[in-house]
C-alpha cells in the first residue's frame, strides 16, 4: 500500500509499505476514505522532534476492511471515526472521560494513518461507527472530528466555556478555530478571537466569534482586560504550545478564570509564583477525542456544525510532501488528503 | 499599642506603635484577641524576601472597637473572624468566589495584626461576627480559620476531594493537615499523608488520614502509585511551595484528577511538556478564605471540627521572637499569640 514517510526534517515521501495485518484479537484494520496533516507533524517537520524515516498521520477516517476474534462494537463494511489515540474506553482511566491517558493506550502516530490502510488497537473502544455510509461532503467534518475539533472542543470544555461566559482562543490554526466553535456550541456569551490574519478572522467569524483582537503579547492582554471591564476573561483555550502563548493565556484569564490548553507545549515553563497569584484553573494535555466522539458525530450527522470548512486545502495522498509545504509556509491552515 | 516587628531576617522585635484609627468610612478597628505565626512568615524571617521593619501578621480574631460611617454588617462589641485578604465581597470577582483577588483587595499582612489593635479595610465585606461571643476554648479554631484552615479547605476543594475520591497531602504543616481535615469533611473516602514526623502523623490520624507516606520525591510518588492500583491519586494538595512538592504533587496525580496548591510557590518552575502530558487540573493561588468563612464558623461553634489542635505552642504576644524562633527550627508547628 502507498504511505506517507518523513525520512527527515522537510523530506515527505510517499512509498509503498507492508499492508497492515491484525496483530491482537482487539485489533481492526480500516481502509482510509481520507487522512489529513496535523499541525503537530510540523514539529517533526521543522526540525523540533526527532524523524527518521517515520511513517505520519493520526488522524483518520475510513472503512472497516478486517477485525480480530474479539471485537464486538464494529464490523466490516462500517464507516467509522477514531481519535488520535487508540484506548479500551474501560479502564478506570477511560470511564474518567481521559481516553488519550487509557492505561493500554496507542498512539496512532506511532502507527501512520497517512496510508491507504491502518491498523485500529483496542477497535472496541477507539472507534466510533456512523449511522451509516456517509454522503462525500461530510467526510471533512468527520475527519475533523479526529482530532482538530476533539481537541478544540476539550480546550472548550477545560476552558469552561459556557453560557454568561467570556472565552478568549489564543490561536487561529485550525484547533483555535474550532475551539471557537465549540465555545459556541457550549453556549459562550462572547468569543474573542486572537488573530492577524484576515482569512482565519473570518473563519472565526463564521465559527462564532463576536470580538477579534489583533494584537499580541502584552498588547494583546491589555486588550482582553479592556473587553473584560479589567478583569480579564472568564475562560481562555489556548492552541498554540509556546511560551509566549502560554504566558498569554495566563495573563488573559481572570482571577479564578479556566484556561484550557492544548497547543503541545514546546520549550515552556511556567513561572510558579506567577502561576500561583494569577488564581486561574489550568486544564489540557492531549485531548481526550473518544470522550465527544459520539456527539460530535451526531453533530456533524445532523448538519448542525461544520468543521469540514477548517480544511483550505484538499489533495491526494500522493502529494503529501506539498501538502506538508503549504502548511510549513502557512498557504494552508489544514491540509485534507483524499484516497 | 504593642505590635510585633521585623526588623530584618531572624530579628524580631515586640515595640510600641500608634494605635490605628478609622481612614475610610469603610474600615473597622478591632482589638485582637489571638493572632498567630504563619508558615509565610518564615519566608522573610529566612531571608527568601524582603523585610526592613515590617510589621508582621495577617490572621486575626477580635473584638470590633470602633467603625467607620459606612460601615453597617457588623457593629462594636462583635466577635469577629476574617481573612489574610480584606475584600469587598460585592465585585465580580467576590462574587465569583475569588475574594482574595477582590478588585479593591487589601494584604493584611501589609497592615500587620500581631499587634494589639488592627484596622480593617472592607470591614462589611471581610469581617465575618460569629454567632456570639465565644467561649475561650473556641479561640484557637476561630482563628485557624482566618487562614490555615481556609487555605487547607480551599485547597481540598481545588483538589475536588469529594466522595470516593483518594485524596494525597503533600505537606504535613498546619495547612496540609488542615487539608486533611477539609478533605474528611467533604467525604473523600481515602486521605494519603505524605510525613515523615510521628507527631504530625499523629495529628493527620486525627484529622482523618487513612495511610501515611514517609517517602518523598520519586519514592514518595511510587508508593502513591502503589497505593492507588498504579494510577495515582485523583486530589492531590500541595501545601509546601517548592519545586520538589510541587513535581511530587503532579506526579502523585492521575490523569484527569486534580491538584489544590497553596503553598506560596517560592523558586518554583514547571515544565510546561511534563504538565500538558500529565492530564491534570491544576488550580490554587492565595485562598479566597472568605468564601468559606461562614461554613467554617458554623462547624466550629457547632463544635462538628476542631482545627484549633493545629497550635501547638500559645504565648503571650510579647514573646513572639520565641514563637518565630520555635516555628523556624520546627520546634513548633504553628504558634498561637495572646493578648
Amino acid at each position: 500500500m502507498r504511505a506517507v514517510i518523513m525520512h527527515a526534517p522537510g523530506d515527505v515521501r510517499v512509498e509503498d509499505r507492508d499492508q497492515p495485518a491484525i496483530i491482537e484479537p482487539t485489533d481492526a484494520v480500516i481502509r482510509l476514505t481520507a487522512t489529513c496533516i496535523c499541525g503537530s507533524d510540523l514539529w517533526p517537520y521543522r526540525g523540533i522532534e526527532h524523524v527518521d524515516h517515520t511513517p505520519m498521520g493520526h488522524e483518520y477516517v475510513g472503512v472497516v476492511a478486517e477485525v480480530g476474534a474479539d471485537v464486538k462494537n464494529v464490523e466490516v463494511g462500517d464507516f467509522v471515526v477514531g481519535s488520535f489515540v487508540a484506548s479500551d474506553n474501560t479502564c478506570e482511566i477511560c470511564q474518567a472521560g481521559y481516553q488519550s491517558r487509557c492505561v493500554h493506550n496507542v498512539m496512532m502516530g506511532s502507527i501512520g494513518t497517512q496510508a491507504e490502510y491502518a491498523r485500529i488497537p483496542l477497535a472496541d473502544g477507539t472507534l466510533v461507527a456512523t449511522p451509516g455510509q456517509p454522503s462525500p461532503d461530510l467526510i471533512p467534518a468527520l475527519l475533523a472530528a479526529s482530532d482538530v475539533l476533539g481537541t478544540g472542543w476539550f480546550a472548550a470544555v477545560a476552558a469552561e466555556a459556557g453560557p454568561g461566559k467570556t472565552v478568549a482562543v489564543v490561536g487561529d490554526g485550525a484547533v483555535g478555530l474550532l475551539g471557537m466553535l465549540a465555545a459556541k456550541q457550549l453556549g459562550a456569551e462572547r468569543i474573542i478571537a486572537m488573530s492577524r490574519h484576515a482569512d482565519r478572522q473570518a473563519l472565526a467569524r463564521r465559527f462564532g466569534a463576536t470580538d477579534i483582537v489583533e494584537e499580541r503579547g502584552d498588547a494583546g492582554v491589555a486588550r482582553i482586560k479592556e473587553l473584560t471591564n479589567g478583569l480579564g476573561a472568564h475562560s481562555v483555550i489556548e492552541a498554540v504550545g509556546t511560551q509566549e502563548s502560554m504566558e498569554q493565556a495566563i495573563r488573559a484569564t481572570r482571577p479564578g478564570g479556566h484556561i484550557g490548553y492544548v497547543g503541545v507545549a514546546h520549550g515552556v515553563t511556567l513561572d510558579g509564583m506567577e502561576l500561583f497569584f494569577s488564581g486561574v484553573h489550568l486544564h489540557g494535555g492531549p485531548a481526550p477525542v473518544r470522550r465527544f466522539l459520539p456527539e460530535l458525530i451526531r453533530l456533524i450527522w445532523d448538519r448542525e456544525i461544520d468543521p469540514g470548512v477548517v480544511f483550505d486545502l484538499t489533495l491526494p495522498l500522493e502529494e503529501a510532501a506539498e501538502g506538508y509545504r503549504a502548511m510549513d509556509e502557512r498557504r494552508a491552515t489544514k491540509v485534507l488528503l483524499t484516497l
